[in-house]
């Protein structure tokens, strides 16, 4: 499987991390790359990313190096014209999937920072710290780290039958496998439990790991799972969806081919969801062990 | 598989945590329960969980009911005598592995009230909300929420041998598998790849998903992983781990076995490590296709 955000060809680098001195020389090489990021847009150059290295003294978060040993870093910038959001480059399809990849880290690193700038424990101002990947309290002292939130997000399968649901949000006529965050003190697997039981009043007997994509808004890391369900009747949470409804598989496959004759379809290939309810079909085919 | 923390019987509700009415006739009820964490200790009572409600005046978080429909809360407490550490009580027996279980989102979500009475936005107070899942800014008004970090932990195997590490801190003579932080941008995958390149040189060719465990140091959920390694010489980082080495089947039998002639062994069953190094057993002594 190959999604958006997942294909980054960058070489983190930890160990360079600390080392001043070493990244003082990336940030004056000509091959050295800077992004700059604007909430949950990037400052784009006639078609192509702008990658233009900022002055020595603005802070930069440090990526890694590509396969050309080229460094790459990212900046916050100010909102502006020149801005595309990620979602629309996704959409759109005008960046090579690695340089959206590294987009998917930058955003995620430079968020965090701009949300940071407080110390959680004392209320004082933080810096940043290890190129990027810690920042420290000025007061008390204290390190705090960059934050990713596990979420599940699970196809659920009965018989010859998948469930999918809707956001009131969501492009008219979508529907898509459910999701929900990870709570402390839980296992993944845990978390389908209870967020099936939660948003649909269904309860799963089986859960099965598939693959797992970042998904930069802002930081969750998706995690995706398919389950078989023990019951079918639906107890819609309308606070969290707005709909959901078994498919068989010929209505699912229309679905995922836009051939719906009501125009329903499911997400976009670039989310795990997609390859989640095309999992999904495969399965609930093979339960009926057609001749195809 | 089933290791510590991993076995809650509670039912989470979170529909009741905007429900202060029903929550208030759940504190009042003399069936309900509440546990006093310390860091990451709790109060024991005549050897058990002591589970007095606190005066209705006390911040409290709501963990959930139990299959008797009780409720369960956690509230944080001042370090005492009566108070015994969760890894004493995990490594002792003492406790039914449901409650050791409970106590693993007690402490993770009290410690992250703990250190988050200020907003890392913009520096102002915060003030508990919904039952103890959101802090609420007094300032600019901006939500958070109780984090959860994902971390990677793979036994790396290569034909008949498996890949395990120690780290300095660790008790003499363990060996465990390799483990480190998802970071920002990644795949649990590239997470694990990264790993097992930056502490011992090895790169990965296969990486699949085995289970996953909440860790309450402070608030990380552990997924499990299996890997093929493609290489095999070992360039280990001194600053993450002391020692790494290939052990065959038979020495990674009495590790698990505790009869090792120098008295290695692998981590304690409670540990998911203890399971990925049986998977990895299972894994390269079938790789022999012995006669057993």
């Amino acid at each position: 499987m190959s999604f958006a955000y997942a294909q980054s060809p960058l070489n983190r680098r930890a160990d360079l991390r600390g080392n001043v001195t070493e990244l003082a020389i990336h940030h004056g090489l000509p091959t050295s790359k800077c992004v700059h990021v604007a909430g949950d847009a990037v400052r784009m150059a006639q078609g192509s990313l702008d990658v233009a290295m900022p002055a020595a003294t603005k802070e930069i978060v440090f990526l890694g190096l590509d396969q050309q040993g080229h460094a790459w870093f990212a900046t916050q910038d100010n909102p502006g014209d020149s801005h595309v959001s990620l979602r629309t480059l996704m959409i759109e399809g005008s960046l090579p999937a690695a340089e959206l990849s590294i987009l998917a880290q930058a955003r995620s690193l430079i968020l965090w920072h701009a949300a940071h700038g407080f110390c959680a424990q004392c209320g004082k101002p933080t810096s940043m710290q290890d190129a990027g990947y810690r920042r420290q309290c000025q007061g008390c002292g204290a390190s705090h780290f960059p934050r990713t939130d596990p979420v599940v997000i699970m196809a659920v399968c009965k018989d010859n039958k998948t469930l999918l649901g809707r956001q009131a949000a969501w492009p008219e006529g979508m529907y898509s496998t459910l999701a929900g965050f990870v709570e402390p003190g839980e296992t993944l697997e845990q978390a389908a439990h209870r967020e099936v039981m939660e948003e649909v009043g269904v309860r799963l007997s089986a859960v099965s790991y598939v693959a797992s994509q970042p998904w930069p808004f802002p930081a969750s890391l998706m995690v995706g799972l398919i389950a078989e369900a023990e019951t079918e009747t639906l107890t819609i949470d309308t606070s969290e969806i707005e709909a959901a409804q078994w498919f068989e598989a010929a209505e699912l496959k229309q679905m995922l081919d836009h051939t719906h004759p009501k125009g329903w379809h499911c997400s976009r290939p670039d989310a795990i969801a997609w390859h989640l309810a095309q999992a999904a079909l495969k399965k609930i085919s093979g339960s009926f062990a057609s001749p195809q």
